[in-house]
């Protein structure tokens, strides 16, 4: 666990919109009355370059739900498909009654700006606070700051995991460059 | 132009989803005075399965901005790496004074619920109105709900495109099942 977190780097907030706007699949993880939660969430968008705007939709059908109202913060985790078993995992149980950092065989690392941990075993975390809910009661949207981000700089090409329904992934493939004025 | 949209058929809204989940580059047409303007758009997150609605940011640093408000329309429509140059020269240049289609060698079919045009060459083309401008005074965030979506039933494993920032695309690569309850 230690030389996992002793891995991670700090990550300019400028460059998080890299690691997002492809579309993977992400773990969000959320601090709890009695222990931190996880949940698999798929639709997310950045909304703001820097600061680093994110919006996403967590299911009030979801025990994180309640977590991030009551908190105002998570923590967005980047896997690669080497934790597939996790992710779908993670999607399909609740965290209300299980400890899926123990199910799961995943870390929790303390954040330093949130009370929500980081997934050690995640490539890149970001740690976020709410600061928008104007849209959550009618689509369990919300804006969250990244405030903190941390990547492994060891992982060079991530073959992050991209949900196409029912338990079908996109594994992220060959990487393409185009003369592109797009930021 | 008549064969491209002909092999086209409509595609249940209950899919939709899946289409737009993984995360993959857009480009959205709208309707215009003169002629329909085109766009490139990473920054979309579905919002509901059924019907479907999607959040996407247009900025208003874009014409094709103006033209979504006017209009309350659009059409998402989901090009594959073979169209890598018209993304990025949608991408890289303004609207305001240049027909996209004719520029890009694109061709524009007409939509049959909304006025801006389908792109031919795009394998799945879906027609949008707009429910929600709550968000586009502070992040440019339309929510648009898809009212008739298009598929070409020839594309089997869509390659699709997914911008990592300044011109670097990760293309979509194998794909991968888990056992999953995950929708």
């Amino acid at each position: 666990m230690k030389g996992i977190s002793v891995a991670k780097k700090s990550y300019p907030l400028s460059k998080v919109y890299g690691l997002l706007e492809p579309g993977p699949v992400v773990l969000v993880t959320t601090a709890g009355v009695e222990r931190p939660n996880i949940m698999t969430l798929s639709w997310h968008t950045m909304l703001e370059f820097v600061p680093p705007l994110v919006g996403c939709v967590i299911s009030n059908r979801n025990y994180s739900f309640a977590r991030v109202q009551a908190t105002g913060e998570c923590v967005i985790n980047i896997p690669t498909v080497e934790l597939a078993a996790q992710v779908v995992g993670c999607g399909n149980t609740s965290g209300a009654k299980r400890d899926k950092f123990a199910q799961f065989g995943l870390t929790p690392v303390p954040a330093t700006r949130v009370a929500a941990p980081l997934i050690a075993e995640c490539f890149a975390n970001l740690e976020c606070r709410v600061t928008d809910t104007r849209l959550v009661a009618s689509y369990c949207f919300f804006v969250v700051e990244v405030v903190q981000a941390w990547i492994n700089p060891a992982v060079k090409n991530p073959r992050t995991m991209h949900h196409l329904g029912h338990g079908h992934f996109m594994v992220a493939g060959k990487r393409i460059q185009l003369r592109s004025k797009m930021k």
